[in-house]
């Protein structure tokens, strides 16, 4: 197995926004050659797979700008600054749709677009749904509109592309997987 | 449900590089109100399950600055402008393993990180996969060890998070629910 690592040789900052930040880097490539990478930092997020007690999974409708249209994902935000996942994952299945849990389990993290991106979401399985009297509110900024689906149902958002993400389509895969080991 | 779309007040492009670019937009809100959203606009890009005829997987480590280590993912890349995708997944598949394939399948598209980028990853099968005798080179800041992998070690490779990726994780997912489906 031949060296891989890029050693970094200078970080550009070039943007700190609200919620992503930019930077290039020059890079000294494994052949000694010099490169730049352009790389977004991301604070990290989590993602939900929440399910009722009739086996249905609440999804997000939501409009999402950098794509120019709305599509249907599962409950998920980002970390706040040392933020537990867990707490976060709970945090935002409330302000997104109102549900609390009784059961909140890790399945797997994984990183959206390692070329050139830190973002990783960690996603969770929630049972138990309890619809809470007063939820907290979702961000000020955040609209959407509430769904709960069959497996079916998300199969053919899949087709007509309104399910459209990596972390959903892994949650409907996941379902599929479940069942099919089921039987 | 309510109306979910953000107008486009004002968009202030901030970045160009080679991969992506960066534009924040001020957006007027359902409710009328003003928020910012910070975009990275991506070329695309494609990703391959390549199964050998002994149903192993074949996938490559690779160096991501991003992340400040090596994980292992399936054979990827970006789209060239106004390139095909599934000659962008053959492209990709030859240069960074060395494969040919007699048969190549769409599976499904996603996009990555909708919550601030428009990449959006094609994802194909590969099979009847046949060695070249002098397959194109990968990109001259590219280097990859290639490994191939039965399902078993795959999954223990997400438990050792050297495979750490979405697309990845889809894949071996994916292979799962087949080899369920079967049974």
């Amino acid at each position: 197995m031949s060296r891989l690592e890029e050693k970094t040789v200078k970080i550009e900052k070039l943007f700190t926004g609200k919620v992503i930040s930019l930077q290039v880097e020059d890079v000294e490539l494994p052949n000694g050659n010099m490169s730049k990478r352009e790389i977004i930092k991301h604070p990290g997020a989590v993602a939900v797979i929440a399910l009722t007690d009739d086996q249905k999974i609440i999804m997000v409708e939501q409009y999402r700008k950098a794509l120019e249209k709305a599509i249907v994902e599962i409950p998920a935000g980002k970390l706040e600054v040392g933020e537990d996942p867990e707490v976060c994952a709970k945090r935002e299945l409330e302000e997104e749709t109102g549900y609390e849990c009784k059961e909140m389990e890790w399945l797997i993290s994984f990183y959206t677009s390692p070329g050139f991106a830190d973002e990783i979401i960690h996603l969770y399985i929630a049972k138990g749904l309890v619809k809470k009297e007063n939820p907290a509110p979702p961000d000020e900024d955040e609209f959407v509109n509430l769904l709960e689906l069959t497996l079916e149902e998300a199969e053919q958002l899949i087709v007509e592309k309104k399910i459209y993400d990596a972390k959903t389509a892994y949650a409907v895969q996941y379902l599929q997987l479940q069942k099919a080991l089921k039987k």
